[in-house]
């Protein structure tokens, strides 16, 4: 990749630029096009935003990201967990509907671009490994449950308020006496036909001798087609007089492009929000952009991805959109559709602005609960209960950290969730690796081959104690190599050598070289000899360079059995070996 | 050890007590009661507490440790770290001198008590690890450094504040004018000689005939020798009346044994203070207790470590003391002294209520210029810019953390210190874990072994990749894993198969887990195949109990040689191999 590329990958594609390839990026884009319409109004509608802020939100966006963005075919805009986190920070500072609450979700998407960006100038995009992949996995499944939760109000046609699933339950359960029939009547039919669309659509267009691939952009295109019938029927029955709730007059025209006054204040209240938003927007944006790049052997930059949804969200913000990133289902649908190049999300961009100027004065008469029936069948596939019983069979500490998440995210929003199930999943990974699998080991008799003595047959002397870790040494484990040392020297009187068996070591840290000083110190105090086995190069390296290896009252061996060999016969006494079976250690 | 010892090491070694070891266990209190007296007074001073405080936690305590602790030469009471934390988390809400303070500071022990006991009893003491050596070192080296300063204003003898240094040096500089120069006299005097005494007394006793361990013993007694020398002279020439500051009037009698009215606020205050001080101090007693234990062969239990050390806190609070722990310099004067058990302690604590009831008279007119010189001389002794110069040689990463532990202890004070640094050294340990080495390795000609391609001249394909990741796979570093193996096959368009070699993998993850799944849907969609070699057997066993196996697109090998051989030969045209040199990649 050449220098001027790495920050601008537009300078990468667009000199390639040819007809075929345009030809693949308008199709592209009408298809997505057509899909993101009623996303976008769905999703500005889940974030407690008037419907127009999803539409500008994914115009400006898609163009920023074409620029600057590495994947090829990532469509970025509104998407649901993003959403839902944006009306869980706005929610919090501003009531639903006011102006200080578009303010400050569009706060929201340029604070959160700027942190993008640094985080992709610095090279920070390493910090979203803090997100496990259990923590990120539940954090979505609970974000599912809880934003179809909030939208069956709009299905009912109730009030409801809440952000946490046990208030939007209460809230619903005391507004059920008010249902709205009409909606519901809209609501339920729409969800059907969704679901419909999604299982059955495809294959019942085939059987009809559709073509697959056009049957397949069909059965994609059934949120507008919900969208196109349900707006004709509040039209034409004038729905809105009978208490269904409808989008309403929504602004004809491009957004406005500037930035609103944001205060000191806000701004503060809203940057652990926008930090997590940031993370998880990236996270999700990178795990897909990477499985699209791989199906063409393309790669994407993970840190200019950064830059790339940095900008995006910068462009969201200063067009009075909210914060955006690649969504999984239309990324996917721009690849199905052959998109090439990023070109195929500015053509998106241009579509979306037809419709901000041609198409919402149609919109007025549109249902709420059509956008809520869109985003309940989209979101349902979030969550995904089979990988929290796949997490469960494969580890329990990963799953402690999953169902964490999941817990906290749905008793206390989103923002709690998050935060509780990155620090405990910290917690389990310090405490796992400051317990690190640690053997005594022999020589297996006639071999040159040490194994745990636990799970082999293998030969032993009193008099040498051979151990071998099975971990780098790092500040969270050193001290327990200390004690694991100290317990045994202490059941055995007889013993003269400790040798301590790297060949699992790829790193020693301060803390763990201070620990090996301390033990070898010990040991030289209780006049026992500590000794080195097959240390890796560049651990010998480094150590070479302090003044362990001339404190170290033992030597240091390439191989195990050098060491157990020349100790051996080093012995004053010939020493008795003794073959010891393998014994289960008692738990205790 | 016996099931009823585990929780109750006293009757472990309370059977076996005798006459030769209760005469070694009472010389040693003897000694220790002598270094205690002075100490005592002194950290309580230190920790802006009445001095009769000082004596009050070196009395239940003692007797708390002596039944569950597990070392047999720990000598707890007040110590240096400990009280500058106390002052620092009580100053910050009530006034020195005031009753609030004294209730906060007994609030402190209690609490930091129970959350040792909480801590032992789940087994906990892997919090600690959280503490890397670095911080810690870099931690006592401020400390030291931040209690001298602070002890400055008692030697020059004028009015002083702050517990940061900025603050501290600032309100010395404004208050320079108004030294008293008695006060100051004396502060030189007292550091003067014991300054002589730590450094020269002994030698020159020992040249004058005295046995070296009297002398030795003599040279300890420094301190008692320049409280009787000072209250002696202030007692002689009324140095009170000259504005000399003296400790003054000093109830006589053991502490009233009680719970003090504690308000859940003042708790809930105290919470952050409690825990860091319960691991700070955890961390000093356990590496204390175990470098003497490791010269007899005995051993401490650092999770029955927190019992006693939580017990010895609540003792402290019950009786009116504030928070202590394992002490350096005492404890080894009282294993150098021959104590044998914990019993030494309880004659110690004997010692200490004894001078509590017959000599705080005597002390009303001890200056506490001599208390400041104490202090100076022994907290002196923990700044070690030595160990600075050390990490720094030895890590960058381990230095930034200890750095930073330094400043914003020195700048800001300890808690923020400590918690910086801990931190710190988090994120760059996840940092350097989540970049892993990852080396794609090629066959050393004419022999079994596969090396790095960068270091070595080895023989590779173009249609196999082998790399080789030497850490564990965990969350923080899978999507490195990713990243890399996309990167590699992006660039290499011949590639056939990918055959991660996990010989140095000691765990794999959920993260992990579905990491691997990702690289081996995209490799499939890639018409590459994806295979493991060298596996170790408890990863292999957790491999097959998840779907991963079924799914691979490729096959697991014993070693990465059969895997080459393999794949070699199974490819449709012969693939021409290279021997390619060592290249040096160009840092970028």
């Amino acid at each position: 990749m050449r220098k001027s590329f790495r920050y601008l990958p537009i300078l990468g594609w667009a000199r390639e630029y040819d007809g075929p390839t345009l030809t693949s990026d308008l199709l592209a884009a009408v298809i997505v096009t057509i899909m993101l319409i009623p996303q976008s109004l769905a999703y500005a509608m889940l974030a407690g935003l008037p419907a127009e802020v999803g539409l500008y939100a994914s115009i400006l966006p898609l163009v920023a990201y074409a620029i600057f963005g590495t994947s090829r075919t990532l469509a970025v805009g509104p998407v649901a967990v993003v959403s839902l986190m944006t009306a869980s920070a706005v929610g919090q500072i501003a009531a639903q509907g006011s102006l200080d609450y578009l303010t400050a979700a569009i706060g929201l998407a340029l604070l959160s671009g700027a942190m993008l960006m640094v985080m992709g100038v610095f090279r920070l995009g390493f910090l979203a490994n803090f997100l496990s992949h259990p923590v990120i996995s539940g954090f979505i499944t609970a974000s599912g449950l809880l934003i179809a939760a909030g939208q069956l109000r709009h299905i009912l046609g109730v009030a409801g308020e809440g952000g946490a699933l046990p208030e939007i339950l209460a809230s619903l359960a005391r507004e059920l006496p008010s249902v709205n029939p009409t909606t519901l009547a809209i609501g339920i039919g729409v969800l059907l036909f969704l679901v419909f669309a999604r299982k059955y659509l495809k294959p019942v267009l085939t059987g009809m001798g559709v073509p697959a691939r056009l049957a397949d952009m069909l059965a994609k295109a059934a949120p507008i087609l919900a969208v196109g019938a349900t707006v004709a029927l509040a039209a034409a029955f004038g729905l809105g007089g009978r208490g269904v709730a409808l989008v309403g007059a929504i602004p004809q025209g491009l957004p406005a492009f500037g930035v609103p006054a944001l205060s000191l204040d806000l701004l503060s209240v809203l940057v652990v929000p926008a930090f997590l938003i940031s993370v998880v927007g990236f996270v999700e944006s990178v795990s897909v952009g990477q499985t699209l790049a791989a199906k063409r052997r393309q790669r994407i930059d993970p840190d200019q991805e950064l830059i790339g949804l940095g900008a995006a969200n910068i462009a969201a913000g200063l067009s009075s959109g909210y914060p955006v990133t690649g969504g999984f289902a239309r990324s996917v649908v721009n690849f199905d559709a052959g998109a090439q190049t990023p070109a195929a999300g500015v053509f998106t961009a241009i579509g979306i602005a037809l419709a901000a100027v041609f198409l919402t004065p149609l919109l007025a008469n549109l249902p709420q609960a059509t956008l809520a029936a869109t985003i309940i069948v989209a979101v349902l596939t979030l969550v995904d209960f089979g990988a929290v019983r796949r997490v469960f069979a494969y580890s329990r500490s990963d799953f402690a950290a999953m169902a964490a998440t999941i817990i906290v995210t749905l008793g206390w929003g989103v923002e709690l969730g998050i935060i509780a199930g990155v620090v405990l999943s910290l917690l389990l990974h310090l405490y796992r690796s400051s317990k690190p699998h640690v053997a005594i080991v022999g020589q297996v008799p006639g071999t040159e081959h040490y194994r745990n003595i636990e799970r082999h047959a293998v030969i032993t002397s009193p008099e040498i104690l051979s151990v071998r870790v099975d971990e780098s040494l790092y500040f969270a484990n050193s001290r327990f190599l200390e004690d694991t040392i100290a317990a045994h020297v202490a059941e055995r009187p007889e013993l003269r050598h400790v040798i301590l068996m790297c060949s699992a070591v790829n790193a020693i840290d301060a803390s763990a070289l201070a620990s090996l000083e301390e033990i070898n110190s010990r040991l030289a105090d209780a006049g026992i000899a500590f000794h080195l086995s097959e240390v890796k190069g560049p651990v010998m390296d480094r150590l070479k360079a302090t003044d362990f290896l001339r404190h170290l009252n033992g030597r240091v061996f390439l191989s195990q059995h050098e060491a157990v060999t020349v100790l051996g016969t080093e012995a004053p006494e010939p020493s008795a070996a003794v073959l010891i079976q393998p014994q289960k250690r008692v738990s205790p």
